[in-house]
């Protein structure tokens, strides 16, 4: 047996707590309801409405060139730092819909603002569910009134909104962390990894009542989503309509620094996106690959990410294979700094490659009874390291991929 | 239903006969035997002899940066331009072996080439099967004046080799076109696609009997590859072994333009590219995917191979849903120029995506009855155009890829 190095984590020490989720912040009210979209009848829209005194926002969109409506929508609302509430449905994507989408989305602003008494140009809107399909407006139309009379500011009420954004997931996502200053920041995810297609979108409402600048705000939550969402890779497809949005009330009258911001970010980012990846329907295995000894970050996630993209790598892993040479030879298609005699490879503690060639027994890793998988890349190039989170390739995935809409 | 756009076919008109192998080029002879590598005992030694009167020779290899010993060695084989022999063994891939498996290669090198009266300089080396093994010397020792013995001149010879040199393939491999000069090229190839791992190599030999300078012989064999080989990508996966290798006899006494070369090469390369998608094994479909309309090729051929790789759209097809958002949102995620709002896909020509937009019903299309899927995407900004061929993502490719090597 070898040393372990561990994953990284990117808010190591600070507390997280998944039984609250964005009511954990104060100035905020949530709700879901059943409005109808779902073929199954479950609650369908939620809604998280930021009373103040602060509208500060800030979002990342998916970086997809094919944006659904609500995507194109809610990149205007934000622009100017401002937003006060976000509406997100289940049961339909409302991407690839041409003019008629973009007008959906639009109108759902509508009738929120109209509900709320502020401007559609401050209501973010999300949607997520089969791609190709409008949006069923007269649903919306009476839904929106429901969900804005059920929203309240107790946990309960966050809750619902988690339940609401739920496709595939089996179960809520939710985090909070609240800083010994007094200000919190509360945050609810949907998406069971991108193991679960179309259905596949992850979208993330993050709230905090800390008193923050809209800048300051953007910019925290880029780095927050560097560090965990964007690390968190479970098949390489990227959605149409991915969107994180981070409202700041300012009700708790504190301004914490960027970096204590960043980091309180991080850290409920950091619990949604394992809560994410954990959920990942059809996996066995959750993976984390960390490379280390990397010349720079970048090279480091390069390395980890191609890795995660391995077919062969990821159907081993559900094989309870410790197969080092599958990861080997992903490392070798990329453009990294490594001597290729040099690479240490360790699986679950288990030096299996050292120098580039068979190590310690891969018989000493016993796959079969760990959901975990830590795999450790040894470049021997540098002193970077960075983790990629992902799942194995399964019979399920396979399954649940081409069951679904045909 | 809307006009199919044909996917291209680099080496159109020019008729290619799947039933001879190496020996159909003049100067060569061809062998295959039972070495002892394989543990299920089927064939598993190879050679093709190149008896002149020209030596030339050509290669291209695998770009993956861990690079099995056997691609290391060949490498500074065909360094010079010139190669008398290649002797290929299945039953274990010699990579990730450190010095005592570059030593191996070497060894097989001399052996050949004792028995040849020729330089171990000019004998290449191929290896496919497990990773991180290293060869029983004293199977190859024992095989290698055997399958010497066994090699001639004649079609069957050649089909021999073609077999000795097959893993998880369920058919050899063969191809050959003749020109109306009388010169010939011929080919054998192994892999069942990137679908059959660890065993995934693709190793291809080719002969000609034109008379070619070896500078022209490898522009020829690159350009030749890089519209066949490189365009069948079934899992995205690239192997530590895969190498090309293309021997010219000069026994015909012609010597064809380049153009003429090249158009021979490139359709008996087609040929056994499609071959291997074929026989991918775990596929149930085959599936050619043209980007037209693209501003360039590059352009086109990321465009086609960035949908080929997508997992969500690859377990679809599986499941015979002709899931034209998967395309979309694959092709979204490249940075080839096109407008969204402009894309139109076909399948198996029903234009099922019209304008970024829902357009013809997908039920026209019949994926069930169909082992070949044909995907259009018109991006509508140029004129060029390439096709990639892939396989669908199915249950049998998740069950292959786990139980090997566990």
């Amino acid at each position: 047996m070898s040393t372990v190095h561990p994953s990284q984590d990117p808010a190591a020490g600070l507390s997280v707590d998944t039984s609250r989720g964005v009511t954990a912040a104060a100035g905020f009210r949530a709700g879901g309801v059943t409005a109808g979209f779902k073929a199954s009848g479950g609650d369908d829209l939620a809604v998280v409405i930021n009373d103040g005194p602060s509208a500060a926002a800030a979002a990342v969109f998916t970086s997809n060139r094919v944006a659904a409506a609500p995507v194109h929508w809610s990149r205007q609302v934000v622009a100017d730092g401002a937003a006060r509430a976000v509406i997100l449905n289940s049961g339909g994507a409302n991407a690839c819909t041409g003019p008629q989408g973009f007008q959906a989305s639009h109108e759902t602003a509508e009738l929120v603002a109209e509900g709320l008494q502020v401007g559609a140009g401050d209501v973010v809107v999300c949607s997520t569910g089969l791609i190709g399909v409008q949006l069923p407006m007269g649903v919306m139309r009476a839904g929106i009134p429901e969900v804005l009379a059920d929203a309240a500011a107790d946990e309960a009420a966050g809750l619902r909104a988690a339940r609401a954004i739920m496709t595939t997931d089996t179960v809520p996502k939710q985090a909070a962390h609240t800083s010994p200053e007094g200000w919190s920041v509360g945050g609810m995810a949907k998406g069971a990894g991108m193991l679960a297609p179309g259905l596949a979108t992850m979208l993330v409402v993050l709230t905090t009542d800390a008193e923050v600048r809209p800048e300051v705000l953007q910019r925290s939550l880029r780095e927050a989503c560097a560090v965990t969402f964007d690390r968190a890779d479970s098949d390489g497809c990227m959605s149409t309509n991915d969107t994180v949005t981070l409202l700041a009330s300012g009700a708790s009258g504190i301004s914490p620094d960027e970096l204590e911001l960043t980091r309180a970010l991080s850290a409920v980012c950091h619990s949604l996106a394992q809560q994410l990846i954990t959920d990942a329907e059809g996996a066995a295995h959750d993976i984390a690959i960390t490379t280390m000894g990397a010349a720079s970050v970048v090279q480091a996630e390069t390395v980890s990410r191609t890795v995660a993209r391995s077919n062969l790598f990821k159907t081993a892993i559900f094989g309870n294979d410790p197969n080092w040479g599958r990861v080997l030879s992903a490392v070798g298609t990329t453009d990294a700094e490594f001597d290729p005699d040099e690479l240490d490879v360790s699986i679950n503690g288990v030096m299996v490659c050292r120098g580039g060639m068979i190590g310690d027994p891969r018989e000493g890793v016993d796959l079969a009874s760990s959901r975990k998988v830590e795999v450790v890349v040894d470049l021997k190039a540098g002193a970077h390291e960075a983790t990629i989170w992902t799942n194995d390739l399964t019979h399920d995935y396979v399954e649940e991929n081409s069951a679904y809409s045909s």
